[in-house]
């Protein structure tokens, strides 16, 4: 069929990864080791928070393309700088800036790609740079067909050439691309490029804050619990 | 350690691939679908001895960078032209142009890469594009963890961008990348960028054909049966 599904586009943070819980476990650790008060939630908060504003510095033409990895450590020395930390040394900082690199699935997310994937070729579709996600994958086992997003489009996501370069890469059509993602402006970004659009509630990706909630509106082709039960509603 | 192997980026035509039985098994059955009198192997060498001027044609820049699925596309309408075969069905020659995403791995392949993974994050260095490379490495289980090469690096083997996109995209220095292949040449250039170089014998790639032997003034890091031996060499 001219309109069926053949690849599928994973967000990974937040998405696939909790990212929340597994940097807040690693902030505890780092604060334990340095003998500081952080408050290893607020701070993995406040070093996500930096995420969009960094994105948005190569997105205007101010930076550069720079590696996500590179902009993790710039926000990281940014929030470490506010709080007054101070006087870490350099393996220490790498070592918690590849945190990034060890972020626990949900629960079902294995399960989840490992149906998907007898029927469909998957790929990252992630602002992550290569070598970041592939570390990742390694770490949660992540059963992931193939690597693509920021790093390789040379653009971060939501610029169009983001969403495009998976059926550039693919060889397909838009609309033969299904974007999978817990965050509705990035979907409805992938689908203004003609691709398909799942939303996975991920409602306890932000702790306690409540996000912002999908409906009818926005016309996405499917809305799923998780990736076991988008893998039902897909005869996987 | 500085010198240590953190990435082991693999050849894929011949090296983890039998692609000359597996594309004569395509062209018998093609031959016989349409009623033609092909030498299957003959074929399959005809067809695979038009890729190396193809990718030249990139290479000195007459063609623009053309994804390997175009030119074996370019090349098997040669081939069949040359041998006064038309009146095909546009269906039946993409099928048969697709041959090359439906390559068996050698016996050993899917049991050797499995256990260097362990260890390493495993690459391909191949001159296909990627969608070429999801396919095969679905219809054999290959476990690579990433895809890159030509496409990637918009650049054919053996330019130097292609061996020196792994180090760039896996963040790390060429001397922590081992190269396997089967091809001298190709680990040639690949040692010239700094890379590590493990030769792996597949001395019925070509049939009855020989090959050139490597030999200690190669400068090889490894020289190895195949991927099984390769894995006991590196530990894993």
């Amino acid at each position: 069929m001219q309109n069926e599904i053949k690849v599928m586009a994973f967000d990974v943070f937040g998405t696939v990864v909790d990212w929340r819980t597994s940097i807040a476990r690693e902030v505890a650790a780092f604060s334990d080791q340095h003998g500081l008060d952080l408050d290893a939630e607020s701070f993995a908060d406040a070093w996500r928070g930096q995420y969009g504003p960094a994105m948005a510095r190569v997105r205007s033409g101010e930076l550069l393309f720079t590696k996500l990895d590179a902009l993790h450590r710039m926000n990281l020395d940014h929030v470490l700088g506010e709080l007054g930390v101070s006087d870490i040394d350099e393996a220490a900082l790498t070592d918690l800036n590849n945190a990034w690199r060890r972020l626990d699935p949900w629960p079902e997310v294995v399960e989840g790609l490992t149906r998907l994937r007898t029927k469909y070729a998957l790929a990252t579709l992630s602002n992550a740079n290569v070598s970041l996600m592939v570390a990742m994958a390694k770490y949660g086992d992540l059963p992931f067909d193939v690597i693509l997003g920021a790093e390789i489009a040379g653009h971060y996501k939501p610029d169009p050439e983001t969403y495009l370069s998976v059926p550039r890469i693919m060889d397909c059509e838009p609309e033969n691309v299904l974007m999978v993602a817990t965050h509705i402006a990035d979907l409805q970004a992938a689908i203004a490029c003609g691709l398909k659009g799942a939303y996975v509630f991920r409602n306890r990706e932000l702790g306690e804050r409540e996000k912002p909630q999908p409906d009818a509106s926005h016309g996405f082709d499917y809305i799923a619990a998780d990736f076991v039960d988008l893998a039902d509603q897909l005869g996987c």
